[in-house]
């Protein structure tokens, strides 16, 4: 099966272990990504749909035509509970794929959020469902039910691959994906940087310099960097 | 008169039955937009600027040149009560056309609002006034009084037609326009879109599948849909 | 010193006057930027990252190259109270450039917030925090610290050029830049158009029109402003 | 019937004036323009695929769906010889919705060419066939043929009005649409704007200043402007 | 090895049969696109830097910070005859990762042509060089070498999956990528388009409609397309 | 005089020595900038509205309104033989502020080129002419002359400062700025460059490495790279 085919249903998919997806979740988008040697970011245009909203699971991944959301009622057939619908067109979209009703039906199989390379719509009933949803656009914009695309193939979300059961987390400052094999490491990985960071933090806060605390001054002044008056 | 023609004010305009506007108001944008068939509706890039901005009016048309807010003081004029001011460029721009001071003298007048293919400003004002506006923009920089551009001719905002008296409907979810001969009828539509709505949503949230409620799997099959392993 | 040139720290600057700074930060940026004349705004594209952030002090510049924040350390030694960093970047660039710990330092430094034509993280902690930021970007993705860029030298940020020292007062309407040089005189303009203001918002919301109290009516005939029925 | 209501193909539809259309000919976008009141101009998005691309005709609307071409199909039996297609989208999409065997289809029923809100595909082949297109992007990817649109309703297409047998200029500086009712009077205009300019363009090739021969020195000093050292 | 690993240089890669990909070569971007069940396709902002420019050949795939294009000359290290260098960011960035030094060496190399998500300059030695590029943006910024990024990992180039040794094809129209263990079988398919399209083409040139050649009009009948005067 | 003033005609400037000018004519855009420490450059939008453009002079500033393009004419006066017309705008727009009669006047002047943030119109005519012309849009859209800028100010154009009097170079690459005073020493760096770049190409056209020539070998090993199988 080649990435991005259309017409195509996988049903049984390999989720990320649930012990590694809920070590993930205690942590923010921006310390996964480090942990992870500054990877796995999709494009900063995704944006939640409603203050606060945050989420972390493992992939389902939805593969679209512009336009079209039929597969979105195939996918809530697959979803299992702890899954996040991430959804991917085969051509730049900004049509809802999405709006209340649909995520009303996600949220009854389990899923715990979507992320979506286009548009959605009925913002305000989904953020009353608290139903976190991060998405390329907001519009009221209809789709129609006409042509298939496929579920859980591996696709291209805002710049990034996500295979089917890959975790991905979501906060205010963007989406990761974590391939579903390494997910357990990258934990680890994050939890050793948050703890590092604390201290800096609390350093930095009495005033200490980054250019003291991680000794820059002498790499600075080879890469010729002059004081002037 | 022609569509675009500058230079114009049309004072006598035919605004849409108040009863298909107040029948109109209680609807969301993505119901109306769907019960017009999936048309009517703006580019999603306007957004309110404030949140939980939402209006329904009849539209007074507003064509600027760019940087150019002169008619936007000629349209204060014209405001009758249950108007909303519809604001279209000659050319692409982002400056503001409207702050604070328009935006109290729209409401001193009845306006109940402000769609705008352009930019405001003083936005912390017009939300405490509460006064909704739906913006592709906010900027601060100030428009000239130079030239004159029309009121109440045929305009396209954010890429939708829109003939003085429409309706014009904008929510969380965007913008739509409703042509004034068939406003009563499309209020009729919207009405019975909910309802059915309401018993769907149910059945959705007690876990039913789309798939099963709207018959889906057969035509899919049709479609040439696959599941594999 | 040329503009934008890279690889230099300039240590003293000359900031503009407090008591100047003091009398601009009662004014909001629309009501600064008229007062200049309309001049001094940065592109629109700059937003708060989050609801009521507010700045206003002066400049610290900071030249970035794209990706890479080593001089966001070097910067936080040169501030001084009262300082707003504005960071301009060699090309155009999303990256995060500055998190919460840069964020921490910056304050403790006495820096009253940040401007930047690039990309910010950690935004729920920055805005924990209460550090106004103004940014053309949230994303999570990180910089390397590997090449020198400058501090304190002329930069064009968001279209506009900053000089070390100038005034930069930001909120919800935009970023305006004021001249070191004519930041005192631009606060006694300001001051006397919100008094005109205080009283031009009266009679408007009384529901005079602008066309009489700005006797525009001559005018718009004789620039053409034809009106039909 | 309401503009961009889908589902519906308009058979009889009036043409300008034929005599209009070849007046309008000969002349330039920006003249046309220019002679219409500077209106009537298409958003600048809109490009030549290959250098030198020209045309002049009557417009024959098109409205479809996002990545859904069946209506190109149904409009090549509503091509009368010296049509123009006009292609507009209900969201925004660059794939292609015309290629070469299509452009071929319209050439041999006598159309002149094409107006795309979206994108095209086999360029080289459609240059070589000397069939002038101006479109949004060029895309390789194909759309499907499943959800009905329009043929020859009002159309918003790039920013502009257009109802079928509108006359519609395009060439190197953009695209221009001429209501079918004012095409005579528009030709005349522009006819008088040209012989104008001719004589202008011979004074200031010979060193006269604009500012002379418009007379604008005191219109400029009452302005404001000032000269200094 | 994970995808879009940094810091990496994988030297041995499964090239597609060069049987495969010199039969491939015959057939423009649109017609393997579409034998690939329209997939394959990047996002079509990547365009050629001269007219006329065409490659195909397999990939060997780079990975870029923004601003950095060192692992633009360990690739060249790792070209094979044949081989079309893909470049990817990690974020969106357009500075030149490659001019007319690097080209040559490529060519110097056996390399037949460079896809980069990103800028190029010395655009007219390039060209004289008749070396093809597919880029997202020309400009002159440099590039500095402080960063390690990667080779021959799989890379996401305009939004579509790239692995090493795929074939990669471009043109007028476009980028597209076929993985290489299905090369033979899309080369085949392409043929097999190919000639019915030469019929087809035939038969529209004579007049014929596509409605009546693809059987389209019972479909449009049922699908509710109606007919009015 | 501060800088973007509004209303202000500077009439003597400082240009560049001729023999500076002279001299890095003969240079590049890209090698230019790389002979400024990578800096100058316009951002990469701006674009040659025809084949083979290319131009080198001293800057003559405008700064205009957004659709107004009166100052282009008062700027005509202030043409010396040498100059390049460089237009900023005081907000984002993509009108035409020149057309084929205000280049006609330029040139009759002694004007070289035209650089504009902004739209030009008549680019048949202005090819036919030989008159270089750089600028962000193509578009018939006129302008109106009812609102002074400036000419003469320093200036943001496409992102960069520009004073009046600075170098200005453009070609296929794009746009850079030299600043006066020191144009007679980036020539020679050019100069130097271009020597040193053409025994480079020669090596690297014979297949040395980039990696050897520049001994980036160890460095790499250094910054962590490895190769793996």
């Amino acid at each position: 099966m080649s990435s991005s085919q259309l017409g195509i249903v996988k049903r049984n998919i390999q989720r990320a272990d649930k012990s590694a997806v809920d070590a993930l979740r205690q942590f923010g988008v921006a310390t996964v990504h480090e942990a992870m040697g500054r990877t796995g970011l999709m494009r900063p245009y995704l944006r939640p749909i409603y203050p606060g909203a945050r989420l972390c699971g493992t992939a389902l991944t939805v593969l679209l035509p512009p336009g079209d959301n039929w597969m979105m009622h195939v996918a809530a057939e697959e979803v299992r509970p702890g899954d996040v619908l991430v959804v991917a067109v085969t051509s730049e979209c900004t049509d809802a794929c999405c709006g209340d009703l649909l995520a009303t039906s996600y949220r009854a199989r389990g899923a715990l959020g979507l992320v979506v390379d286009a548009g959605v719509r009925d913002v305000k009933d989904i953020a009353a469902l608290g139903f976190p949803v991060f998405a390329k656009a907001i519009s009221a914009q209809g789709a129609v039910k006409a042509t298939p695309g496929s579920v859980n193939v591996p696709v291209v979300c805002a710049g990034m691959m996500v295979n089917p059961g890959d975790v991905v987390i979501a906060d205010d400052d963007g989406v990761v994906v974590v391939g579903a094999a390494i997910a357990g490491e990258v934990a680890e990985a994050a939890q050793a940087r948050e703890r590092k960071e604390a201290e800096t933090r609390r350093r930095l806060a009495a005033g200490v310099l980054g250019l003291d605390l991680y000794g820059m001054r002498e790499k600075l002044r080879q890469a010729g960097l002059k004081y002037i008056d």
